[in-house]
């Protein structure tokens, strides 16, 4: 009934490149993922900033999408930004997770553009994790926007557990 | 640095007489207790319902406590019935327990008057826990006021990891 056996676990981890998501990460591996016998998946899970469009009234009156507000050379740059970010981050996760050698996890990226909670939330949904596992200062640079609703929007909607791992006063980075 | 040694850890799962925070335990029990080498501490936190008391103006106009806004015989009789919670709460964990016999875990129970949340968040700083375990489908029977607001409140206020415990939808008493 209730043994310690060894299950296929799906953890996934809300990371960015902020150092609270790196904290959750790292606390997850000590805490979590160390526990099993290599049959835990993790999913680091990314949200990309979504591009910024806008909208306007058109001649008959209707809301309409009016699309990009940046010059293409604009987008062309917030993307190569954005793709930097990306690698960064999961570059980040890599070398935590070295650290962690004796560890054999697989490891599962998903990179996806939207509202960090939206990303989060629909990952975990779709790949069925048995976890989500958040850190909770702030959600990176340039979704500063979305600060704080993350790790309680996905509380309140993710269908499975989640874990909402705080950084301590002594390793917050300076604000 | 980063590897896989078994730490002294406290863990504080908040239980009540509701099946989520049964719930809750066992999911820990499964995924985060069964990690370690029996150097854990489960703490059962439960938190009694808070006498009734009502406040009234005074002669000079000044709001004054007025103590027990119920007679000492159905106090006593509440008092009595929060009691059995008590033990009906403690004996649901420990026979849970009982299930992961492979477990050598230490068990410690915490008991307080008040809200839960903030029990919780009291005993979780005053423990100095490592993690906090919450159920999420409301506070039991008579703390149906507190519905949603104690996962939310110690995910924003405890110092530690959060980790908040959802039933499956399967598994839900009908309400």
């Amino acid at each position: 009934m209730a043994e310690c056996e060894a299950k296929e676990r799906k953890i996934l981890v809300g990371v960015d490149e902020g150092e609270a998501s790196m904290y959750a990460l790292s606390w997850c591996l000590n805490n979590i993922l160390v526990s099993q016998n290599s049959k835990d998946t993790l999913v680091l899970c990314y949200a990309k900033p979504p591009r910024p469009v806008s909208t306007a009234i058109d001649g008959a009156g209707r809301r309409e999408l009016r699309g990009y507000m940046c010059s293409p050379n604009i987008i062309a740059t917030m993307d190569k930004y954005a793709n930097e970010l990306v690698e960064f981050v999961m570059e980040k996760a890599k070398r935590l997770l070295k650290e962690f050698h004796n560890l054999d996890v697989r490891v599962e990226k998903i990179v996806e553009s939207g509202d960090p909670k939206d990303v989060i939330c629909h990952a975990a949904e779709k790949l069925d994790v048995d976890m989500v596992v958040l850190g909770s200062h702030g959600y990176g640079l340039m979704k500063r926007a979305f600060v704080g609703s993350v790790s309680n929007h996905c509380a309140q909607k993710a269908k499975c557990p989640v874990l909402i791992v705080k950084m301590p006063k002594s390793t917050c980075p300076s604000k």
